[in-house]
């Protein structure tokens, strides 16, 4: 078990459960996230005001962290110095915030909330709105340059890295998975298609953090396909539990506008499997999962581990 | 003289001028942009079909190519092999390309028209105009990477380029340029404003072009200074001709709906010094341009020098 992920809570947690996992375990991780957003964020008050104060406002939402946790946990699985891929776990973040603002547009999903608060657009306006995500998007890059130079990572990784992300980010990756996902939209879609659907939208940043956080150690190239796949999979529980909440969730504990998928006559796991099916298969995956991980004995998986057995019953 | 440059026409070209410079002499550069954007863009027929399509809608539509070509220029006269630099230069269109389509937006310039064809949403809707522009500024970087290393750029030049770029491309550059751009709208706007709105929104991705091409030689600071002056000067130069001709245009010539500036009540330089004063202080900012890089006698400037005299004359 790694121990900088032992921290402990001294009272049980709501989403505490049988599998002795709690999200408290990555507050320390997630505290560290926010902490190098800080860093290598233009600081608030950079002119143009409007500008930066929109990006700030998606950027420093707060929300999970998932994907710069991941990267973090794979990092310190792989004894990788969490200080050295910061700027990657930056960047990952920076992606995401972008993908959600534009994702959020009444052109797109149409969404007026987004994690607890009214979406971007409906704070900043439209236009700005869509500037602030090319901005995010922009500045993952340059994070990744200048922000790796500064912690001293190699050149050959830092351009692995941005290699890597922008593929992730590309037309074949997550805006891939959007544009099938804006054609999918009212079709009947099979389990196959809203698997390719989801291996774009979320499985190429969830593959992307993974492996940016062992970039930079000694992984050998068995143990990156390793990870590969396990990302991918990690990708589609992560969705998976994600439908199920859309159908079974709250305003309150999820901070967006429930049952949208159903108004969009988005095609979902749910929809194609069912509450029980779907939750049955993410728990099929997080296994399949797990057991990738143990065969990689040198490595400090614990972590990652407990994680991933526990999000097929998370609940926010 | 810059040899390359010198595929002089046989007969008059309707852009002649005074000058002595020709547009045709640029074509032998802007056909290798486009060679080069086509051997690193991703192929038409890509999966997902549908956004590669609208990102090569709009990447492909001809234009100038007046930064990409500004990038080999200056690679030229720094002896800089065309090859080494194709990479960089394919991301200078690629995001000028990806500001093109967000800006002609509805909830931004809400134009209809580009390059003599329909804006990208009026083709393809505007959720998948928003995606192809997201798609065409990650792509940006991705090329930078795969397409640098391919080439054979070493590391550090292409993490000085992605530095550059991301920068020139930021809230602090191209998007700042906008953010002003946009809260400029139905404002008295002087000249300083004016010139600060076109420093991002123009001058950023210039200077861009010039650095670029200049990365990969063994330019002096002193040296790499002066391009950075001097793109700025171009870049100032360019805007102020593209005002003018906004003015006195016609749509065939321009490709785009012209008096779109009127319409919006944006400053314009013609609007605040009218159509000679603007002409003139091209005229002038041109010349101090062109001092600068005769500054450089080790460089061979002269197709830089004769582009932009021609610039302040340009009718097109």
């Amino acid at each position: 078990m790694n121990s900088k992920g032992c921290h402990g809570p001294s009272r049980p947690h709501p989403d505490e459960t049988r599998s002795g996992f709690s999200m408290e375990r990555l507050e320390p991780y997630r505290l560290q996230v926010d902490k190098a957003l800080e860093t290598w964020l233009p600081p608030a008050g950079t002119s143009p005001g409007a500008i930066h104060e929109a990006m700030r406002y998606s950027a420093m939402a707060g929300g999970k962290r998932v994907r710069p946790v991941l990267c973090l946990l794979t990092a310190e699985a792989f004894h990788v110095n969490l200080t050295l891929v910061s700027p990657f776990a930056v960047a990952l973040e920076l992606v995401h915030a972008y993908s959600l603002i534009h994702d959020d547009l009444p052109c797109m999903d149409n969404s007026d909330f987004r994690r607890g608060r009214p979406s971007n657009h409906k704070v900043y306006g439209e236009a700005l709105a869509v500037l602030a995500g090319d901005a995010l998007l922009t500045e993952a890059f340059r994070v990744m340059v200048d922000g790796g130079r500064a912690v001293g990572l190699p050149d050959r990784v830092i351009l692995d890295g941005i290699s890597a992300l922008s593929g992730a980010a590309s037309s074949r990756g997550l805006i891939g998975g959007q544009t099938l996902d804006l054609a999918a939209e009212g079709q009947d879609v099979d389990l196959f298609t809203l698997q390719t659907i989801h291996g774009g939208k979320t499985g190429a940043l969830f593959k992307a953090a993974i492996l940016l956080g062992a970039l930079p150690s000694d992984a050998t190239s068995d143990e990156l396909s390793a990870l590969d796949r396990f990302g991918d999979l990690l990708g589609q529980v992560f969705q998976i539990i994600d439908d199920v909440l859309d159908q079974i969730g709250d305003f309150e504990s999820m901070g967006k506008t429930p049952h949208l998928d159903g108004l969009h006559e988005k095609a979902t796991y749910v929809k194609l499997l069912g509450v029980e099916g779907a939750s049955r298969a993410a728990s099929q995956k997080a296994e399949e999962a797990v057991s990738l991980l143990e065969d990689l004995p040198d490595r400090e998986t614990g972590l990652l581990i407990d994680l991933i057995r526990f999000l097929p019953t998370r609940r926010a």
